[in-house]
């Protein structure tokens, strides 16, 4: 494969995967394209290079900034601004936290619903799975947020 | 809510929350009415409770069966099978995992592809997030399997 061939190809993968955590393709692939890129980019070089339209990149990138994965920059005397990745997936593998706890707050709720106490138990089972589990994710962010810290410095870029 | 509307509530959350974890929604409304269950249904059984037809049922226990979410049970002098739910997770969560590490690849598949040094180390540093997060549930997984060799029988029931 050529490099733009192979680049078309990390694009569109990450347009597949970050549709998989429910973010529009389009998103997906904008960031993929953010990601590659040493400097910022402009709306039109990403229009261009991911053959979108102005409303799509618009919106690919507003969605982006919300989730923490890119960052605009004002340019001076310009009113359009440039736009850079973050690399700020801590908030969406938060936001799969909180549907997993959401999963566990369902799965809990079925208590008082099942038919007897074989069912409790495995129901019981289940639930502490996706809690240990849960947990295990989230103490690994948080030991990163207090690695971080201790740095001094956000390892990660963070959204202004 | 009745009892009958709770369960119905239980059951179609169930469909949601394993739809966004890559299963047919009727799978995942069949596992939540098992779930309920103390003791194993008959196909006949969960096409009436849910109001599927006797393919949808077929094709959404055998999905199950293939996950180790739910396992046949043999009726001795009947070729028809009793179904009962497991709780094997396990098996998804591993599967959350591959596709993880597949994400993780592509993501160092562009190490390659990047236009320099900043992009270089932003990329670096997402893929390491998602290691250590990948890396955090595969050990508690570890551990509870430990837990349960340790305590000498599966906690969590296993397909046979």
């Amino acid at each position: 494969m050529s490099g733009h061939d192979e680049r078309a190809g990390f694009v569109d993968a990450l347009g597949d995967i970050l549709a998989s955590w429910h973010l529009p393709r389009a998103t997906g692939r904008i960031y993929g394209a953010l990601l590659l890129r040493d400097a910022p980019a402009t709306f039109d070089e990403l229009r261009a290079e991911l053959g979108l339209s102005a409303g799509a990149v618009s919106t690919g990138v507003r969605g982006l900034v919300s989730w923490g994965l890119a960052r605009t920059i004002p340019q001076p005397g310009s009113r359009r601004l440039l736009i850079e990745a973050a690399g700020g997936f801590e908030q969406l593998l938060a936001a799969s936290h909180e549907r997993t706890r959401a999963f566990i707050a369902v799965l809990r709720s079925g208590a008082r619903l099942v038919d007897g106490d074989a069912a409790a138990a495995r129901l019981d089972d289940v639930s502490g799975l996706f809690e240990a589990y849960v947990d295990a994710g989230e103490r690994m962010l948080e030991a990163r947020r207090g690695a971080e810290t201790a740095a001094g410095r956000p390892e990660i870029p963070l959204v202004e």
